[in-house]
């Protein structure tokens, strides 16, 4: 039974929505300083006393004292895939379906071009206001491989799709405006025209409901350094069903991927399982540290963090509202992701001045705020006070102060 | 003037060799425990101060208190050239021709695949002796791009580039035997045939000499991990000689490769500098900790370094010839990288019984012993008295004991 958040319409609802929330404890896994308020989780997830633990142990027992042998006795060598294992409940998949390797970009490529081996064509698809990245990769490929691509208008992948039966790289939540689609609807659509999706998860993992098995999810890929809290640049996951593992092929294999990797053979057999998708070595004191960041949600109740996520969403779109503000994410909970966008000709003024009052958010060129909502360490209370801050900065264009600019942080 | 090293013929001469060594301070950099003699540096280089303290600033500054202000304050968005940069001297670059990206895997692929438009064909050439990496990616490469794959016999690789003009990967140092190849020599074929090199520069980096620009040397990657020091799975280098970078494309671009990353553009443009073959967010944690570790080697001579591991070596070889083992490796040390590999029937329980001993090497199936020779935190009295416990194992037959296999902590 998922309790319903309600989103306060007073700082004392506000106060009183935090002493009831029952995911109240989850703040405490983080390592923050008081008085900050973060909404730029979405971008960079701080860090939690197990992730910085976890690193410690890996930099200062595993590799100082157990140097080389903790390839075993540290089992590094599977901890791609244990990391991969610890994800797997947050985004509906078993633990077999997931591992942890390289970047976002490398996984879509490596994805991407598995995929036209059970795909109806080989044509590439993807939208022109995917997340930039997505782009880049399923073009170059495309050249590569010598395929079709088609860049389609916004909107316009699955159509694409129907119509070649091609393989789509489409991620779950638009990047700029946090727009969440519908991914039984699209995975119907794909079975039905004989086409693959290829997901990105990147701004969807940790705070939506991503149920990869239920909607028939094939293939994804996402990062893990937004609402996982994986550190910076922490390594991507991927997913391949489990029935398609075998029958896929990575064009970057290595000899991390190999079925016998200290029998050093010359020519390439793919483990029977996902590390297949592996190539060479991990960064393990990365990866160390994602291994511990998982641990915040170990004993959480996804539909909570995903509820919780929601109402922080609507107290910021209906304050947005009064205030006038030209929204750019959609108002119904159901069809956003974890941040909400405004559009304002100052926008990067603002942000300097928010900055200024301990509220980080960020800015996108040229006239974009986006305010992105972490359950897992944002109180209602800090949502509120950045409302109220940004309200006034509003009101009084405290933005066009100097003494804002001069103590801005952020830019 | 390089200070002539000589292999001490008496531990009192290994003792006398230490004392005078010019080099000796920069042991001081590790922080590795007393009387654990460590000969497998070839594999996963040991934690420096600096590299823990790198890592440290990393992981409980910049990002727990900096945050995703990091980016700029800590200028993470540079770390990977900046890092190269440091990396440039120990190979014969200049810093703007080196980056750190990706794994090794990774690299190769992306270097042999922007090498096509340089070649006089688009032949892909490995030799079948070469790390098994290197094959399964050109090997994969060859077959996603649809040109010709050539496996050919050890030795045989610069014949078959003689031959196609095509592109070939070539591991500086075999990763078996040691043996060094001659840079300037393949090069000048190279040029001659209008083929192209792609070094593997894995075993070689920071223990023999390479000078990729006086060679005439174009593309190359290498790890980190290994006689650098960077920690385990430390990311991958790569060069790219400077007036070749602004006509090569990687097959693999992202967000981080683009000339203007910030401007989310749809389509890609690629950075005018190295930084285009980045592809995704690099490993922040994994990233710092390399930086941290180049510093050990800052201020010293390279060529010192150099002179040092092959005066290592050539103890290791004459003490192994005495025992009558079956050296594997080059004697002549100008023709040798940083370890000697040796066989013999009980090489693995050989290998478990010096750990007892408190002494790491490394064991290779199926016979394979092998001493990697570190020359910046190696003592020749440490490889001396390595060498007096290997004899006293083979002429005790200790092995068989079962008291070594008990206490045995290497597999």
């Amino acid at each position: 039974m998922v309790m319903a958040y309600h989103p306060p319409k007073s700082r004392d609802e506000a106060v009183a929505t935090d002493r009831h929330d029952i995911l109240a404890h989850a703040r405490e896994a983080f390592d923050m300083e008081g008085g900050l308020v973060y909404l730029v989780g979405h971008s960079l997830g701080p860090a939690t006393h197990n992730a910085l633990d976890a690193l410690h142990q890996a930099a200062h027992y595993d590799w100082r004292r157990g140097l080389v042998r903790s390839w075993n006795t540290a089992d590094w060598f599977t901890l791609a895939k244990r990391t991969g294992g610890q994800l797997a409940r947050l985004v509906g998949a078993k633990p077999a379906e997931i591992m942890i390797a390289d970047s976002v970009s490398a996984n879509l490529y490596k994805l991407a071009s598995a995929a036209g081996s059970l795909a109806a064509s080989s044509d590439l698809i993807v939208e022109e206001d995917e997340f930039p990245t997505d782009q880049y990769v399923i073009e170059a490929l495309a050249g590569m491989s010598g395929v079709t691509f088609h860049r389609a208008a916004p909107g316009e992948g699955l159509g694409k799709l129907a119509e070649t039966g091609g393989v789509l790289v489409h991620s779950l939540i638009n990047y700029r405006t946090g727009a969440l689609r519908d991914m039984a609807a699209a995975e119907k659509i794909a079975a039905d025209c004989g086409g693959v999706i290829v997901w990105d998860l990147s701004h969807a993992t940790g705070v939506v409901d991503v149920s990869l098995s239920k909607a028939g999810a094939r293939l994804a890929a996402g990062c893990t350094y937004k609402y996982l809290n994986g550190g910076p640049g922490a390594p991507s996951f991927l997913y391949v069903r489990k029935d398609l593992t075998g029958k896929l092929e990575s064009p970057l294999p290595g000899w991390m991927g190999h079925a016998r990797p200290f029998a050093f053979e010359a020519t390439y057999t793919p483990a029977e399982d996902i590390t297949r998708f592996a190539n060479g070595t991990p960064p393990i004191l990365s990866l160390a540290a994602l291994s511990g960041a998982l641990e915040a949600f170990e004993a959480l109740d996804i539909s909570l963090v995903v509820a919780k996520a929601q109402a922080l969403g609507d107290l910021v779109t209906r304050r947005a509202g009064e205030l006038g503000l030209d929204i750019r994410s959609p108002l119904d909970a159901s069809k956003r992701g974890g941040h909400v966008s405004f559009a304002h000709p100052n926008a990067h003024e603002i942000v300097r001045a928010l900055a200024a009052r301990n509220i980080l958010a960020d800015f996108r060129a040229p006239d974009t705020i986006r305010f992105g909502l972490s359950p897992l360490f944002l109180r209602f209370i800090d949502v509120w006070d950045a409302m109220d801050a940004l309200a006034d900065i509003l009101e009084t264009k405290s933005w066009d102060k100097d003494e804002y600019r001069k103590r801005a942080a952020v830019t």
